[in-house]
């Protein structure tokens, strides 16, 4: 009986310390005797006081409210630390919240063990650093592959899941300060008042977080909820049931954050069904919003299928309403003009829209990124866009600077992140993947910090911890090269030289550039984006094709115009050349698309390797979850170069090199190969796999 | 009308040219007007005959039945071959089949290309050159990948397959002269009159193609079809049921070829059920079928389930049974001690049988070589078996030289091959592997060709007849680079270092050193041949294990008996040796083994690259039928290296270097999976790769 007892209390220790990733990046804990004083009392400086308690090892810190000018410059998410950790420290902020930031500064400082002297004064880059949740009510989420919805509709408001605040604390210590709790392709029900009564209960275990709660609008909710004849935003009635419907809304939730609006965009309801434009429909949510000071964010993601290159149409449809928008509207503008794919060229919106406040949308989920199979490190793809130039006001008009405010002036900036969470206990579905929802928030806050210096941060926060610091010093070098290395393989076996959309209709798990369903959105279907054909291969949006790229400004059209000069990472994007066509580095381009879809399986390979090589470094859970995942990928990236070049062969009808590693799949089979998983749900490897 | 007319006369064309296989080595046939004449008439001769009218180009040919010393020294299927093909050419034999055997020869040498002059005197190494057919009654064949028996046992004796004929003359074209119809597991039932008037039909088929019908038996037979209550061969009831048995065969076929028998082996009936031995069982078949002249072919494949290691049973069975047999019975010795495995030491049986004749058992069907999805040419191997100096008569006492009579005197010298062949169209279920019947009866013939020479003749002849001289002349160095290097690739990746017998229970397709059946007998499962443990892997058959090296003779016992000098790629076999055993390489033995795999997968690649490589050089049905197969066996090779090494690595419990391809399969989806295949199914490909 007594050896049974033992047994149980062993297990029970081993479940505690079980590496199951539901730790995230805030793993440290020291034995809570810091000395933490506050010059006020609050909900949220609270939580600062009772993360430093707990976390700290070192003199007193002292939390201190204050108005100076210095302190008011950096604004009410921003914060002055001073000091020195042998003899005490000051946090100081205009509000609570910045003094929240500033204890999670702190405590990530400690733990990434940077010295005793502290003198730090920061604030963020984007006012509003934004989750998009794409969360519908029956908890399935579109483009989800970490479990279902963590919001429990069902269960609200009386039962209240741990991980709400689990949640929100995640966020606060990266600075995300808002959440669209609803999927964008969203249902009128979600402002009924049973559910607001429900949100009010999330908004409120999130306030003290410093996050506020946004929901996604249906534009035809008068209509399908309120029971109007129509949702005409011109209509008095339209106008009168969403005043009424907002006063609803911060009765229940005074700080509510605003309307997140996809309209008029794959078949969902808008203002142009009335004869109205995007301004017509945003301005008449924003004046309703306005009293409360809500937004709306009103998505640029927007496409018919026409005759007119779907890239070019969200620019064709915004820049002529350039100016009409309120100054709490906000255009949500995905990084690239189509949709999410591993490499796109920036949106030719950004800096284009010159007197409407804009925010760049990134998606932290891997719709277009292996799911929760693959690793992929975003932080260098948001990079990419962020530093891109536009040149709008000249060399150094990046993205980012046209969107910060530092160029044009914005009542608002924002950057909002399609979220990559869900009820799997490690939260995204794949260790890895962690680093995607932290890095989001660094980069909202501050999108100057380099991709390497994320993940470096994030690496001994998430490894570290429970660690000694010899393994974070052998860990960190190679886990790095691996998380920078990352996005590109997948880029390189997924959309070699710029080919896009190739993806699987519906799901986008795997290859399908054969994909051809009858009747189907020739803009869906992917021959409309790779249009290989005897010649060639290639969308040609040159000025010779649909001239998309003079929707860039000079230099970068010309640039972009010209093969030689279009880099050959996104050539295929811009052009459409012929199988023999001389690529930069000498060789024919069906020779180059074969060498890199085989580099990319290479890379699949080095990265596999890589993550092997962790394995003394690290916790044995972590490591053979992940290790796993690394297998998939690799299979998938072989899938992916036999799947294209096969296909692609048909065309160019040359043979693939022979020094390439040979195809091991049948072109028919993985034809005929169909998954069978919607939008809403994970891939299920097995079924992918069957040894 | 007329255009459909047009388009059903060009499909005829193209099916009737259709690459499918079904032609074999005998492809060429010219306008059917060569002049040939004999000095007398037959059946055979008359085959004979024909072939060359159809297929010589040149001047006329005279076949010479003669009994002139200088051919009569060459025995009966020897011949002589002289003259021109501009002038005139004689081939001079004293049988008729001797005559065939030469023209078949002639247009082997027509078609290799090898100039006008021909002077040639032949005499086959071996007097027997036996298939072996492990056919069910109920057209399933044990081991076979082929498609269903070509024995239509339902149809015969009324309907004729045409393939029966096609059989013979493929046979005949390459030598072989015997035939054993039915499976070694033999059923009692092909005795039965029923029976026995079918396989007549088929005996009357082959006789003028010089093939002799031979038949299976079970040696319970007179138990279990005559009715009579015990099978002991001492018995004075049961030597009466044989003889009277034999009569029957022999009122039906006169010149039938004999018994093969497998006794007392694998739960089969046999002589020491009744405490005889197996020469006694042996000799009592031998002396009914003296008078006939047939003979008795004695299984040596045989074990039981004991404490003493598998490979030195039938050692320890028959080598005090020597010289005990009547010399119409020869002892069917298998190549190696174990069981027809990818690699194996020759068997110590040969060359220590002094007093009784012996005969190779080689499986040209691929058993444990991947069945007809791996390509793996088997001239290689036979080659080594043959050419290993067994030193029991000092050195150059070779395999070959102590079977086929150069050193013991035997009445009867043979040889036999477990056939590929089956239904399909291209009869082997691969085209590459109708290279192993074909090497099969050309080494049976003459065991001093190289695999080189063979597989140069093979392809020439299996891939010429339609193709240009250039593209024979492109096609050649590649195609016999890949089959010369087939075998060894499959060595490398399923039994590395000599590891052994670690294939999935029952089918041998993949690999399944893990498996463990409770209550199976031990000496079937992959542990018991790998003996895999924490302090290292193996099984030690040296003088300080259970001494197997002592079965061979000095200095090939005390060679493989020392780790030092015993061939790195047999060492497993001989040796249980530590984790860390430094090999010959300078790499422990863990590191070696992962290399090793590693290079299997590499070289299986390699394999697929040279074949994708001859596609500009033949036919396109073929070499996308041969392509499939390749990435079948690719993918097979890295089942077989991720299986074993992550199995292994559980012992060894050291990292795989991390310069070897990383594993692509988890180990415990590897274990659970299961190939729904018998022992006579082909296997299901499809069930295998979802995609």
């Amino acid at each position: 009986m007594k050896k049974l007892l033992l047994i149980v209390l062993l297990l029970s220790v081993t479940y505690v310390y079980a590496e199951d990733g539901s730790r995230l990046w805030l793993r440290f804990s020291s034995n809570g005797n810091a000395q933490v004083t506050s010059n006020i009392k609050g909900a949220t400086v609270d939580i600062a006081i009772r993360e430093l308690r707990k976390q700290w090892i070192g003199a007193g810190i002292k939390l201190n409210l204050t108005r100076t000018k210095e302190v008011n410059t950096l604004g009410s998410d921003g914060y002055i630390i001073n000091g020195n950790r042998q003899t005490g420290i000051s946090i100081s902020s205009c509000s609570e919240t910045g003094l929240l930031y500033g204890a999670y500064y702190l405590l990530r400082w400690q733990q990434t063990g940077l010295g005793d002297e502290i003198n730090v004064s920061e604030s963020p880059r984007y006012n509003l650093r934004i989750l998009n949740h794409w969360d519908n009510l029956d908890r399935t989420v579109e483009r989800g592959y970490a479990g279902q919805s963590l919001w429990e509709w069902d269960n609200l408001p009386s039962a209240i899941s741990p991980r709400y605040e689990a949640y929100a604390r995640a966020n606060a210590s990266i600075g995300i300060n808002g959440t669209v709790l609803n999927n964008v392709n969203a249902s009128p029900k979600i402002l009924s008042i049973d559910n607001l009564e429900k949100v009010k209960i999330l908004a409120d275990i999130f306030r003290p977080y410093g996050i506020k709660t946004y929901l996604s609008v249906n534009f035809s909710s008068p209509t399908e909820l309120g029971g109007l004849s129509t949702s005409d935003p011109l209509n008095k009635d339209v106008h009168l049931w969403w005043k009424s419907k907002v006063k609803d809304i911060y009765k229940l939730i005074p700080d509510f954050g605003g309307f997140l609006v996809k309209a008029n965009s794959e078949g969902l309801p808008g203002p142009q069904d009335f004869g109205r434009t995007h301004a017509d429909g945003a301005n008449m949510l924003a004046d309703v919003l306005k009293p409360y000071k809500g937004i709306v964010m009103w998505r640029a993601f927007v496409y018919n299928p026409n005759d007119e290159d779907r890239a070019k149409q969200a620019y064709q449809e915004f820049v002529p309403l350039d100016g009409q928008f309120r100054d709490n509207v906000i255009i949500q503008v995905k990084n690239g003009p189509v949709d999410f794919q591993p490499r796109e060229p920036f949106s030719p919106l950004f800096g284009a829209l010159k007197r409407t406040s804009i925010m760049p949308e990134f998606q932290i989920t891997q719709e277009y990124l292996g799911f929760s199979n693959h690793t992929a490190y975003l932080a260098t793809m948001w990079k990419e866009c962020l530093d891109s130039d536009t040149y709008q006001q000249g060399k150094g008009s990046t993205v980012a600077r046209v969107t910060d405010g530092s160029i044009y002036p914005q009542k608002y900036t924002a950057i909002a992140g399609v979220a990559n969470i869900g009820t799997d206990v490690n939260w995204c579905g794949h260790h890895l993947a962690q680093a995607n929802w932290y890095a989001f928030g660094r980069l909202a806050w501050n999108h100057e910090l380099t991709a390497e210096d994320i993940i470096n941060e994030w690496i001994t926060l998430t490894f570290g911890a429970s660690e000694s610091k010899a393994n974070i010093q052998n860990l960190n070098p190679i886990l790095s090269k691996l998380m920078l290395e990352s996005r590109e393989a997948v880029v390189t076996y997924m959309m070699p030289l710029g080919l896009h959309h190739i993806f699987a209709f519906g799901h986008h798990y795997g290859p399908e550039p054969w994909c051809d369903i009858p009747g189907a959105r020739q803009d869906w279907m992917p021959k409309y984006y790779h249009k290989a054909d005897v010649n060639g291969i290639g969308f040609d949006r040159s000025s010779k094709g649909s001239n998309a790229v003079s929707q860039y400004h000079s230099p970068l059209s010309e640039e972009l115009d010209d093969p030689a000069t279009c880099s050959d990472n996104i050539i295929l994007w811009f052009h459409h050349l012929s199988w023999d066509y001389k690529m930069k580095s000498g060789r024919a381009l069906w020779n180059e698309l074969c060498y890199t879809y085989d580099s990319g399986v290479k890379q699949a390979r080095f990265l596999q390797k890589l993550w092997d090589e962790v394995e003394p470094y690290i916790d044995a859970e972590r490591f053979r979850e992940v290790q796993s995942k690394f297998k998939i990928q690799t299979r998938d990236a072989v899938w992916w170069k036999d799947g294209c070049l096969l296909y692609f062969q048909e065309f160019s009808k040359q043979p693939i090199p022979y020094n390439i590693e040979r195809s091991i799949h049948e072109l028919d089979k993985m034809k005929s190969f169909q998954m069978r998983i919607s939008n809403h749900e994970k891939a299920d490897i097995n079924q992918l796999y069957n040894k």
